[in-house]
């Protein structure tokens, strides 16, 4: 029997030539270098030809003299994966001051059809829905790729600000037994015969589980069944939820959630300022959040827009938008909480306002007119939450884990949920939030 | 028209108790401190009563003497939440060396039955079935919240490490057209009147996603209609996804694999001490990874444990078992990687062995005898794929976005899964994988 030949992951003496990123070029003159990437353009200029190529870093410039090289460059087209080995030279007309001149190239992919659509661009052409047709190209834009990093160092920030305070991450089911924010609106499963249906929030089980460890928060797909296809929806969004025991009242998570916008926004500025400079971004200020009640909000929409909603039990998109308007205007701020909506109109879990019930412990945070993120207190004690539930006659079978949960003892908590990708299109400016989504699905986009 | 009166997030003077932490009593000798948290028990002796109270930080001991304050406390049942006023008195015996001497006692929540079990002993004692069926009460138990911090702990540190590397997170759709990993075993949803599916796996989008960012990772829900309920699956988990571009091959992953543990494990050193303390668990070392061959592990089941299993397709659990035996007795290790299984077996997308292509550049990673990562090279040629998919007879019409990701360039590459519920389960010594899962799905639970 031969005996077998033993391997590790112990570093092994392959012939691994390294490679050197893009960004590096610069710190490495005169010296031999491999770098790979995408063929991003090609330009022939007499006897020489100028390549631009693409890496996670950024691009470098390639210059090719040799006959042979040129020729194993000819008919390959942009978006070829090519690894580059040549020596790197000063250059202070490239970009980094340094380009590579090639002494040898090997093709790793080769494409030999042009592209539907050029990449190399500073602005990507086609229309939205060509370009969501063709994601996994379209996605490789710098534009692209420079909303995916920013909201990638937003839930970074996110997750860091929070375990700074003690809350811990939480994995909740996404396939439910019922619906959990009422019975519209959701996509049913079909689970091994039985009825199940896809989570429209983790809010149940976020609530559930500050009792077991005070403060949690989750960052997770939701699921909303909504019919209809506006800019600012989708029906299948990731939420970023948090969840916290032991307040005095709403107010307490306005303040955490202040908190929180600036230390994400330091993460991006921090983590993905390239991003930003690519999309002409600036990061908005943070300082004291405006706060006003839900009907001092009708009144200014009706003092300084005209319009007269007093009465109405929600604020309108065009309401939003006004309050935005005002908050910048008399305030300098592009943010601002609404508090206190009906009580009737928010759902069985929210906390009534002790002094005068009709109006909630809730809130709204506006982001330049848009809601970004909603939240409040909840109704922590179980006899009121079983008299709501009856009063509003909703079905408590489906709700025995959830209202155990109270049963056995829940501090006063609150929390909320930010759309993340409302919050990313809202900071880089895109109109849709389809545009800084790598995969939207909505009534009319199931692929790719 | 009432000015409104204007409030904002500006710290205001809200008589806000501040509040101290059960951790922290030790430090504040001496003082008047209010701790708040969940009554563990309660003992009288004599005229004095003693509390324990829990709250996220551990526990503290409280004494109450005064007659109307235990008049206050009769009733009260265990898990009931309580803010405690008073004074820190030193105390050897207590833990921490601190304790609570009470002067006033407010109750935040009232329980006013007794539990279905005990939280307060140290090992949890109804079955399985029953923490299952209660598990918003049962999480609270201090040994599942030591779990649920472990999980907390792996995952951060897998993102950590990652980033550090130049990993950029990315979330792709849950809902998807078309099964990805073939069509048995996939949870249908009803989608808007069309066919759709819960997400196997995203395997097919992080691949995509390489031509993007090249190196990317996912930590996300998967879902697999696998109709049997055994130890180690479940029907809904968290999967860590990697995948990247310009390796080798799949030993590149396997080399980032076994640094990737190390850091994760060391994470939980780290963040989650006290609930490996809790759980009595000592982390496993990871030196260097053995690596057998996928015949070559056949071969050793044969010599070291009788069984000849040469020609079968795939390792049993029972052949996993050994392996993971005679890796810790030849190797001391608790890891063991088996690379090179058969091709035909393989997902469409593995990359075949270039100089033996009925094998394959595919791995799993044996953790105690489990296998616990599964991963390798794909194919990254678009008209090797285009045959196999023939070859296979898979309808290539679902895969357009997938294949463009590949006809227009992507490089070598690579990636690995890592089921996080069954990471933390061998990792504490769980028999089951549901013991350490909040809310597990399985062909028989879908609530709470």
């Amino acid at each position: 029997m031969p005996q077998p030949q033993f391997h590790s992951t112990a570093p092994s003496p392959r012939a691994h030539q390294p490679r050197t990123l893009a960004a590096s070029l610069a710190t490495m003159i005169d010296q031999q270098v491999t770098i790979s990437g995408w063929l991003m353009t090609r330009r022939d200029l007499g006897a020489v030809s100028f390549l631009v190529v693409r890496d996670r870093s950024g691009t470098a410039q390639v210059v090719v003299e040799s006959e042979g090289l040129r020729e194993k460059l000819a008919g390959l087209q942009v978006e070829s994966v090519v690894a580059i080995h040549g020596r790197v030279v000063a250059e202070p007309r490239a970009r980094g001051g340094a380009e590579l001149h090639a002494r040898d190239i090997d093709i790793l992919a080769q494409v030999s059809e042009p592209l539907p659509f050029e990449l190399n661009r500073k602005t990507l052409a086609p229309s939205l829905d060509i370009w969501l047709d063709r994601a996994p190209l379209a996605l490789r834009h710098e534009s692209k790729r420079a909303a995916l990093e920013i909201t990638a160092a937003l839930v970074d920030g996110y997750r860091s600000a929070l375990r700074q305070r003690g809350f811990v991450e939480i994995f909740t089911p996404k396939i439910v037994g019922s619906a959990t924010e009422g019975g519209a609106n959701v996509f049913p499963v079909a689970y091994f015969g039985r009825d199940a249906y896809l989570a429209q929030s983790p809010q149940l089980y976020k609530q559930i589980m500050v009792g077991v460890h005070e403060r949690v928060f989750e960052v997770g797909p939701v699921f909303r069944a909504e019919p209809h296809a506006t800019t600012r929806h989708l029906n299948e969004y990731i939420s970023l939820d948090l969840e916290m025991g032991f307040i005095q009242d709403h107010r307490d998570v306005m303040a955490l959630i202040a908190e929180l916008l600036r230390e994400m926004l330091a993460a991006i500025g921090e983590r993905a300022g390239a991003a930003l400079e690519t999309l002409g971004v600036t990061l908005p200020a943070v300082g004291d959040i405006p706060i006003v009640g839900f009907s001092e909000a009708q009144e200014i929409i009706l003092r300084e827009f005209g319009e007269d909603a007093r009465g109405e039990p929600d604020l309108a998109p065009q309401h939003e938008r006004w309050l935005g308007e005002w908050a910048r205007r008399e305030h300098n701020s592009e943010w601002i909480f609404v508090e206190g909506y009906p009580t009737a109109k928010r759902p069985f879990y929210t906390m009534p306002n002790p002094e005068a019930p009709a109006a909630s412990n809730s809130f709204d945070l506006l982001f330049r007119g848009l809601e970004l993120i909603t939240g409040g207190q909840r109704e922590h004690r179980y006899n009121r939450l079983v008299e709501t539930m009856e009063a509003r006659q909703i079905d408590p079978a489906p709700f025995v884990g959830y209202l155990d949960a109270f049963r056995f003892g829940m501090p006063p908590e609150g929390g909320c949920a930010i759309g993340l990708e409302r919050f990313v299109a809202q900071l880089v400016g895109a109109a849709n939030v389809r545009e800084i989504t790598a995969f939207p699905r909505d009534i009319n986009r199931l692929t790719p």
